[in-house]
């Protein structure tokens, strides 16, 4: 186990279902800080029946954490993570920042918990977008080789953080009312609208979030040769990110087989009877870990494709359970490491 | 021009904008009636400064009509059509259930008005996901040859009818107020939620909103040989639907020389600049006639791929603004037969 742990961000989205998820799983530690910006630094928050002040991120912070889990803009991530790693703290970072860099894992642990041992103080967690969709893919990929990949992402306005929780809410009551709104943190009125963008223009017309999901799935399933053409959209959903995606394998996999696949793989969970109206939504997933998958069926234009539907908390298994899994890999391996 | 033409489900979304449409375009003709279920019998609608009786839909009704736009549920369309074609009237029809008959054009006026010539009484319209996509494709179609379509929906409750309309709005109310809500119209809340399942299950997993696509686009297109996967999820948007396109092409079309054939084609408009944020969503397709692409890019996973994303309201170029382009290519048909 750690002496001391840190949760950073630990006024957000992210950061308040991480320190929920410590307490629920009793994550073991002798001792944990929440730390956030200084806006928020002094701010009192329950954990495990007690209140614990939010001290404000600075460096000297991190002397006696072992292990910090952060949830920040890339920004932030950038400036305070090689700082508290030369002060001996390894950090779980939800940011994009860290990602690509060859130096840092990007681990799902259900799908690459080998590459955890290579982190050499940072070990990122991915994009929310890319976790629900690796997680899918993986299981097909070990039986029958991923060769392409078409995605269409229906992500919800949590990823944006809870800003964009307050601009749905606020902008869908506004619209409603026909009254006018002011969005925090979209370019678009999000209300019952789709916004074809996420992210900055990146690439030949895709942008980051959309790079992001080729990069970061390329990464963890260590094989660039998997092609993935991505599209992704904001919808009015507030929590948990819908994926359409298509799959082209070496070798056809039946839906049967791909059935079979994703209910033997830990960490997914199979809702799929469309004659019951049976199928992963926001709302039949809100709060839950696993990544649902529905919809399953052989693609009709293309011999070794296969369709599915896959939904996931984008703030559960899509950011705070992926990185709180991914520290108790570390006291896992601490554990085993030194023989307890 | 018809001396004279009725508006069948002049009550229903579709049909109210059917009539304002008609009125809008000056429709040619001497006399319009407005025909619906007994429910709205005597019901009084405004048309051009005057207001008409709504009067039930009984076979008599047709004798003195000549050309019916028609958008009822299919049952309906199923019962009255063939009669009131034998009381000598054409009818274009919105309803699905005709437009797989061998003998009734399935007709979007740019893309196959040729077909029109064929009809024996009944021109069908396509469904509202088709229409926009298949006009998207025609050009593609024509320069290039398109082999396979994968397409994902994001489709709003106006096509579900007046019903879904309500079903958001009130259900939406509801959900933000944490109150309970009764759907009318669907299977699962949508408030806040996708639901990836529009019509019955119909075809290897694939439901019966799915395989109109598939079905509807190769005989407009007449090839059957283009092969189409495509998802369709309800969003939680009021009107226009939203649709991720990726196209694979017989050669190589870039997404220069695609925006060229989208801006060269009459019903198109491309709306692409995301440097600039600018791309369609329902709120800037609202009560357009046009069908908007935008996020023109080349598939970053396949050589001869093309992928964009398309909006249009699916009241209007896809489902009245088409009908009634339908009703004036046969007044100028029937202009040109009789030397008019």
């Amino acid at each position: 186990m750690f002496d001391c742990i840190a949760v950073v961000g630990a006024t957000g989205a992210v950061g308040t279902i991480i320190r929920e998820l410590l307490e629920a799983r009793k994550f073991p530690c002798k001792k944990i800080k929440f730390v956030a910006s200084g806006r928020s630094a002094g701010k009192m928050l329950p954990f495990a029946g007690r209140e614990i002040a939010v001290e404000e991120l600075r460096g000297p912070v991190f002397d006696e954490v072992d292990l910090a889990i952060s949830s920040t803009p890339d920004e932030v991530a950038r400036d305070f993570i090689p700082d508290a790693v030369r002060r001996g703290c390894v950090v779980i970072d939800e940011s994009g920042y860290w990602r690509m860099d060859p130096d840092v894992p990007l681990v799902i642990p259900e799908v690459n918990p080998q590459a955890i041992g290579r982190h050499r103080g940072i070990i990122a967690s991915p994009n929310c977008s890319t976790t629900q969709m690796v997680q899918a893919l993986k299981p097909l990929h070990n039986a029958a080789r991923v060769r392409r990949v078409v995605v269409s992402t229906y992500q919800a306005v949590s990823g944006a953080g809870l800003a964009g929780t307050r601009d749905l809410t606020g902008g869908t009551r506004a619209a409603l009312d026909g009254e006018p709104y002011q969005y925090e943190c979209f370019a678009h009125p999000i209300a019952l609208n789709c916004i074809p963008q996420i992210g900055s223009p990146k690439h030949q017309g895709y942008t980051s979030e959309e790079m992001k999901m080729v990069f970061e799935t390329q990464k963890i399933l260590e094989d660039d040769s998997i092609l993935i053409c991505p599209t992704c959209v904001r919808v009015p959903v507030g929590n948990c990110h819908g994926e359409s995606i298509l799959v082209e394998t070496e070798r056809k996999v039946t839906a049967a087989e791909a059935r079979r696949l994703f209910e033997a793989t830990p960490g997914l969970a199979v809702l799929d009877d469309l004659d019951n109206n049976l199928y992963p939504m926001p709302i039949n997933c809100q709060r839950r870990d696993e990544t649902f998958i529905g919809r399953i069926r052989e693609d009709i234009s293309c011999p070794n494709g296969l369709a599915f539907w896959c939904v996931s908390d984008n703030l559960r298994k899509g950011a705070a359970t992926n990185a709180v899994q991914i520290a108790e890999l570390l006291v896992r391996g601490r554990g085993e490491g030194r023989g307890k």
